[in-house]
């Protein structure tokens, strides 16, 4: 009997790229409000999502570590860490708000793989983020009013977003669009003959995390860059104004899912 | 409309990680045929494939390069190239026989999407294979008999495999087991409360390659190592015996896989 | 005029990998005091260098970032950031106690450079370091009493060391040896026949820095592995005996070097 | 008595980053010339070297293999291959043509130290070139007329050389300028304070290469473009005209190189 909550799956159930949930996580994050082309944005968004019809976006970074429930993987932490970007767009369902996920960009395997699980569309990127010093010196900025920190993010050899943001002061206020109300598209295509646009999995979901914690937010002024890349329509998604800039720390568990709608049913059209 | 094979599905559709099939492959490949303990081997065996008995498999390194029918990928190669190590075990599937991959390794991302939806179970690991010169020089062998070959790989961190091959003669002869009987496991977990082990898709395939060229094929004796690994069952499959070595290049495409058997215990029902 | 610190000099001198000193530091680190081979340290130190006799080393693992004074590297902290693994021995230098640096491995060509200026003998390794959360999470140790810490240093694709620290206690204490008291081969060789052995620079010189401040030390106990590497003689230091841990940040600048003794008469033997 | 041509120079002599010469290598390359503005090429020649006043330049991109007299480092690759792009613009030197390097990028440590020994300016470059394939694919050229090859150059995140090049014919003719005529410039800066504009080593240098073989040389049409980053002067570079491309594996051997100049303004004395 094969054992393992992705594949590969083997005698012992050890060697799965992605181990089985909870999945717990603890992140520094920086992040950045923007406002993009509504209908450039309006146009990312799958059915049955309606546009906010403000083109109201974030873009964040993360340097994360994951573990397990008794896996202590940060104590091999080539297992446990990983840097990410994100995108989201402010959007519509049913009527309610919440955020989609146009673009993401890991740089570790497991992640990418739990991310399509949960239909996070990852792909693999080069993210950087400045680093707070507990000291001062002019090698890191403090974590306090001035601290200036970076953040890009660059794919398959090209650079794609420079952020830039300024702490202010502290705030109480989380940068919005937020994952607390994430909807994904998990979906796994076919390759058999005929039915590439058939997808195996086709399906709007809500993200769900436990146990969030949010540390001390700061909040300040940025700047956002988002270049053209040959092979990402994340051009698209140019920043038409920039809005406030966060850093902040954030930790929950993931270990559930839950489904909106089968959208099996709409043939999608393929390229 | 959002189009694309695989997420990120965007307005235009180029943006998504794996292209529409087919994918047109070509490699420079070695192989090691070796014998790993027969009761071992057949524990990595899913349900219904059937155990040879003998314990025999192969390990494939691979430099690989991809296109679509009119991407010419390959001009811009970070978006074409990738290095692979594949683990195959001889079995049986319905008395006939069939390999299995219990480990694969690659390099990028886009390899390993493409992988996954065809069943491959991969994952990141780093690939060395040496290259034949055109020229006679001492940091390189020639493809001719004497040549030495090496190919090594390592997964987060540690070195796994070590293969060398020493080429001989000219055969007709392909290293098997063999990917032209190969069967995989397509599967995507659910990430529902009280559902992980219920899994969206688990199905046996019959891999489909069509247009398949092999080069000349170089073979002669072979060592190899298997290393344990803390989170990877692969040094199981430590070789009890070593046989020929191969060198050769194939090229194939890929735009189908045959369903065997789905697998499900019991069919996910969404709405 | 051509102009720049190192290579490659250029007509504006921004293009070289190294800028001019002065350069601003600031790490978070973890460390490891423990024992070798007192016969076995003793054969790494060069003279006039004499040794301990104790066997005392010290292994620094560090994630840094790095700055110029007007520079803001940080802001592109691909221009900024590496990690670091530095093994030090302790020795005596005219009958005073200095701390030698036989191995040390950086993963960015920037940091490889200003190295080799200041004597470090650089080279390329992959180190990764538990990351403290502000946060309470399983995924994460806090900096506190218990908060459990690894490191690992890769190198040509196979794991060289595995350390772990339990935090136990605040401590005034610095771990040792220690840079403070650090003596370096500044070490450039000839390419000219018959001169290989006849380097263009061999110096023994004293490490400089200024500014250095220390952030609060946590100390507790630790368990070191070094395992051995076939291009490497890092083994040789492998642990008699483990001491304490120690977690901290420290943050210095360096624009000066002391010349010590020029070696360049003594003519090296080499293999 | 510690050993090694360069550091980390250690008991058994096995442990330096850059082995004793000879060095052995053999590579597959592709080069374009060009012709940049005159007067900015000029800029980037050190004196003594005189201008050849027609701007003329060429980029190679090269996929290596290295190895030692008995070291059989391809066996291991990781310790062996390594890809390269290198800029070289015409100059003459005492009335004589000569090539002169501004830039070169290598993506591993011990190509960087072995290059610096011999002047060239390394420094690390993500390099990608197209394969050919010995079998008809859409996924590779053939080495034939009609054969496209592309690479490319990214550095620290950016892209900065986009290169193709469209097999017509076979020549004798190689590319040029050329490495036959290559000098470069030593140099190894000091770090003690006063004297940062007074580097230890200041040389101008002939290259030397024995051994030396050409494949068969193909050449045909070629575009290029060199793309502006912020911390490199490249873009200074960019072709006002391209010329010839060409594609060939070369293969030589080093272990010398010809002083033709102290530069140093004064000569360091060091105790």
């Amino acid at each position: 009997m094969l054992k393992g909550y992705t594949t590969p799956r083997t005698p012992r159930g050890i060697s799965s790229l992605a181990p089985t949930p909870p999945w717990h996580y603890v992140s520094t994050s920086l992040a950045v409000e923007f406002t993009a082309d509504p209908q450039k944005a309006a146009g990312f968004l799958p059915e049955p999502l309606e546009p906010s019809g403000d083109g109201r976006c974030a873009v964040y970074f993360a340097e994360w570590q994951f573990a397990t429930d008794d896996g202590e993987e940060y104590l091999d932490p080539v297992r446990s860490q990983y840097k990410e970007t994100i995108f989201l767009i402010a959007a519509k369902y049913q009527g309610e708000p919440v955020a989609y996920c146009p673009f993401i960009f890991v740089d570790q395997d497991v992640s990418l793989m739990r991310g399509l699980i949960q239909g996070w569309p990852k792909q693999f990127g080069t993210v950087w983020m400045t680093r707070a010093a507990a000291l001062p010196s002019k090698a890191a900025p403090l974590e306090a009013a001035g601290g200036k920190f970076g953040a890009t993010l660059s794919v398959r050899d090209r650079r794609v977003v420079e952020a830039r943001v300024t702490l202010d002061h502290v705030t109480d206020q989380r940068p919005a669009p937020t994952f607390a109300r994430g909807v994904n598209i998990r979906y796994f295509p076919e390759l058999a003959a005929g039915r590439h646009d058939q997808p195996a999995v086709h399906e709007l979901v809500q993200l769900k995390s436990r146990d969030v914690q949010f540390s001390t937010i700061w909040t300040g002024s940025a700047t956002l860059r988002i270049l053209e890349h040959p092979h990402l329509e994340i051009g698209d998604l140019a920043p038409i104004s920039v809005g406030a800039g966060f850093r902040f720390s954030f930790a929950f568990t993931v270990d559930d899912v839950v489904s909106l709608k089968d959208l099996r049913r709409q043939v999608a059209q393929m390229t």
